[in-house]
């Protein structure tokens, strides 16, 4: 098989499962298309725009900015034909910061709102098909489940109307893999890059690791090593704390699957 | 000496830098405060804030944001006690996309228009003293002289009333010298990473290289090749080609120092 042939093979891949969510599907995306980029979804009021986009600038570990959808648009350069009011898997509507719904199609809710400006953010699972290329068991693709994410107690730095606390992604890794982890995921910053904590949950304000805020209950063996990385799930928890009046985001775990080779974001 | 004293030292340089240029000295700054990082400024009305702030994401290795300092304000995150109106050694302002003036202190500019939005922007004079450690000569430290910038046929991607063409910064590499070149420069994707062109000066829309459209006449020798990056000067061609109103820039190669160390933008 050519390389053009397995590249032309990936790009089917993402938007075979675009068309899957599109006509209805719901399920987690991890270890989904793999070797494509998957991104974090925001949408946000016009009159939220630039404050979301210096809140981005401001903390890109974990709101790094992949692409910006202008109002009234729905496509985006990341992938081919696709329509970010369909083609993710499960949206969550927030009113006045709180979650009010979850639906699998967000179309009529762009069409009512046609001042939606939606955010495109790098997502860790990017690096997870290297990681396991390295070794390194990726338990919730294991496992089948959706990856656990957590609330910390560590706060953004506040953009205008947006404040919020860090929310991170949790791998369960052997000790004897955590430096590989860092070095290898520290190659994509665009995508979280190196983690920002390892081990000790309580340092991150997290008292019960069994608990997650996000995502499903994690297995965590003997040995291993609790590894978080920041969360595209963090402007979420930036609408949930600063009561922004409406938005619309994807469920967690449940992601933007783009044309974007993962391979893309390593420098 | 202890690594504390050594950090301190280098503070202290920044510090007698921005206070040198505050007090009227007008200079290039390669080679100046080794170690500390260096940033292009763009300062816009806020009514061109959001266009450019998107322009920069669109464009991210000419425009990588560093820091966004809000309107009426001139203090920034990256330099302790620092005034981004009077700290930088040459500016130029900008009427309807021409050149109008260069001043050495800014201040009565910024108080004029308190609108103002300043952005710090990434400059490849970061990754010099890593590429010196190598071995590699950088040629405009060593003849004392501004490193030449080229405006390229390269359209960036535009956004709202922006858009323009990339400006790129030139060192020529001794041929052997420069994968290493790209390697190092590779690993600070925050401050242009890695090269956009290798050679051909034609290729770029470079007619001539002995005559740069920012900066001074540079020294190729037999056996070096143009190695070009991303500048951070292209905010200022999008200034002029998409003529806005009124603008404060850095003059090239006379940067904004900061209290940061080049280290930390090290991938």
């Amino acid at each position: 098989m050519t390389l053009q042939n397995t590249l032309q093979q990936k790009m089917t891949a993402a938007q075979i499962a675009r068309n899957g969510y599109r006509g209805g599907k719901i399920t987690p995306t991890a270890g989904v298309a793999p070797g494509m980029t998957q991104a974090n979804m925001i949408a946000l009021p016009a009159d939220y725009a630039w404050d979301f986009l210096l809140y981005a600038q401001r903390n890109p570990q974990s709101c790094p900015v992949l692409d910006v959808i202008e109002a009234g648009r729905t496509d985006t350069v990341l992938a081919s034909g696709a329509d970010i009011s369909r083609d993710i898997p499960l949206y969550r509507v927030w009113r006045d910061g709180k979650l009010d719904q979850e639906v699998g199609d967000a179309s009529a809710l762009w069409q009512q709102h046609p001042d939606l400006v939606t955010f495109l953010i790098g997502c860790s699972f990017t690096f997870e098909t290297p990681l396991m290329e390295a070794g390194i068991e990726i338990r919730h693709i294991t496992t089948g489940s959706n990856v656990p994410m957590y609330l910390t107690n560590r706060a953004c730095r506040p953009a205008g109307k947006l404040q919020g606390n860090m929310v991170v992604s949790m791998r369960p890794i052997p000790a004897h893999q955590v430096a590989d982890a860092v070095a290898i995921t520290g190659r994509y910053p665009a995508v979280h890059g190196k983690p920002v904590h390892i081990g000790d949950p309580q340092a991150l304000g997290i008292t019960d690791i069994s608990r997650p805020d996000f995502g499903d209950i994690p297995q965590i063996r003997p040995g291993e090593i609790p590894v978080f990385w920041a969360c595209g799930v963090t402007p979420q928890a930036a609408v949930m704390a600063s009561k922004v009046p409406f938005a619309i985001s994807h469920a967690p775990g449940h992601m933007f699957i783009t044309d974007v080779a993962d391979s893309s974001f390593h420098v």
